[in-house]
């Protein structure tokens, strides 16, 4: 039962530290307020040390990345390491750009993070240099299925194993998994593609649960997945004929707002393998 | 009656430059759009003085603050001292980090502010630092309540006497001072913390309220704190069941969007101290 | 009929690279996405060429221009223009100052554009600072009226020929032209200009039009102009009484979403001169 930790997010109200990309950052800020937490967003080196000290944890965003950004976020990620903080990263568009993937490379390399989320082809980059994939079934393609679901809990899992963080792969369906077990989730509606940022939300999200669940991390990251694809069904069943994709967008914050446990553990679909 | 300094706003369509962070300024756009002025964001040292100098008024705001940019905020504040255009200055996080704070109080060295506005910690922060906490009431909080209401207003005016400003310090009560007068302000709804950004909104509005009021800055921001606290309530008297604090947000920009003199004056809660 | 070129944007699906400013960005990725195409934003120099590289097609921007960004925009223009990529110019503030102006035609001067889109003062500008202004009608005023269409259409198209680019000059009528043939458009809604950045969104739609339609560019641009005020009606005519402007430019981003090619055809008003 995934109630418990939305509870403690709404009860620890936790302060999340985000460097994240000036696309989608008004939206991570709003969902941390939705589920009960607070956002500070700051990336310039010379504070961020400080920042981060005065919150729970760190999200780290690689969207927009620029060369300015890149030492703050080692810096902040070293200090969340010290002080024990959850650290979390968005590898937004590892794969794309020679920049983007030796970016996540380095800071995987001197950061060690609590949650790596992306989509299947952004993980599948950060395991490719960390030589993680040897052995990784040669049908696991870019979307996960039905079909393929056991060979890419088997990579997540070995991933998760080899860089001691918890994985999450998301998509149609989302892969939650350290090195021992793995929650493969379910929910969520395809229009949630067609709103920009709902993968970095999920990153605010899934940082905001682990610092409010310290103990129960995997969980916590399954739970805040969960909360997303639950909020996109409930925000698509409110759709009105007019209703497109910027409105969606909001109504699915505005579901965050309003989630409850009760609601998560009764709409939540997950199997554990 | 505070329909006046409204309706001037709307008449005289004040140009506000704002040098700002990148979180909430889709919003600040939104607002001075709403409320009957236009904005332009410009925050390069290479054109911030030109641009400064086609605007009616000046706001700078220090969230996601970066050294880059420090050069900019002083070179557009000394511009607009220069050319008698009114300066805001919204120090988001001053206290929370040595870069906000030591920027704030080069800031108000180098540039003289008409008025400056923030929560009572962030306040708190400018003040200790040019001096004139000495004397401010030990029962002081960190919040502004019935109780404690008299020490603010007269820390208020006191910090306003020194540095020759309006301050405003916005929280449950809101409190606008100069020397010798001050605004409680009693309009709002607490939801409005839900909503990243409503400070930021509210610093865009009153520059352009100062701007279209030269003669009545005080006044004029008193109305545009009123403005927003009674927006706030319009707004949230018009929530569905579903709608949650990214509509709220929206919500409340069209109210400032719809907002006339008459409403204004008749949902306006302050008292003069 | 305009259906086809809105058709070929849904069935081909756009990858539009954005070096765009912080205000609207949000906005131009949701827009891109409700018509079917897809954004990437990015604006590093060293990374800019990649990304370009995997797009179909560049929207560069200079709103919130900053020095950082602009060889990272003379970069990846010239790397379209060698993959023959389509390249959008929206000289933002072309003429609000020196940096702004100067970089404009240090960006027209490096990269051929396919199209320039702008406001009347913008666009005059850009034809002042390349000599092709001679001989302009001296009525032809800072808007665009039933009494001046003609001396402006003679101006879009000469400025067109001397550039060889596409240039839509947006406002209360729209004019879209090459050398030879101009497009003016009546469709939108005054309440249009109350929303931020509805410019920057139709660059990027223009941007996804053009893309998905190379071998009939003006009347991809045609069509996406006359999308973007068909949906400034729709959304007008979704109003409630409490909506204002913030909802208003969600709205807008809706409508585009729910487009299609008859609703198109239908609303879509202009001549051909």
């Amino acid at each position: 039962m995934l109630n418990k930790y939305l509870n403690n997010v709404r009860q620890k109200r936790p302060l999340v530290h985000n460097i994240t990309n000036y696309v989608t950052v008004n939206d991570c800020a709003n969902i941390l307020l939705a589920c009960g937490g607070a956002p500070i967003m700051s990336d310039d080196s010379e504070e961020v040390e400080e920042i981060t000290g005065i919150c729970g944890g760190l999200n780290i965003n690689i969207g927009t990345l620029n060369k300015r950004t890149i030492p703050a976020m080692i810096l902040a990620g070293k200090k969340s390491n010290e002080l024990g903080h959850p650290v979390v990263l968005d590898p937004v568009g590892a794969g794309a750009s020679s920049l983007r993937t030796s970016t996540a490379y380095k800071l995987m390399e001197e950061v060690q993070f609590d949650v790596i989320r992306g989509n299947i082809s952004e993980i599948k980059t950060l395991a490719d240099g960390t030589g993680t994939t040897k052995g990784v079934d040669a049908d696991m393609a870019d979307s996960v299925t039905g079909e393929n679901i056991k060979s890419v809990v088997n990579f997540a899992k070995a991933f998760a194993a080899k860089i001691k963080s918890i994985v999450a792969i998301t998509g149609a369906i989302d892969i939650v998994a350290d090195a021992d077990k793995a929650y493969c989730i379910y929910n969520g509606h395809p229009m949630m593609s067609s709103v920009t940022g709902t993968g970095c939300q999920l990153s605010a999200l899934v940082a905001a649960y682990v610092v409010a669940n310290p103990d129960n991390k995997l969980e916590a990251v399954a739970a805040a997945v969960c909360a997303m694809g639950v909020c996109g069904e409930i925000a698509y069943d409110r759709l009105s004929e007019f209703d497109g994709n910027a409105s969606y967008g909001k109504y699915i914050i505005d579901a965050i707002y309003h989630l409850d446990g009760e609601t998560l553990d009764t709409k939540a679909k997950y199997k554990v393998m």
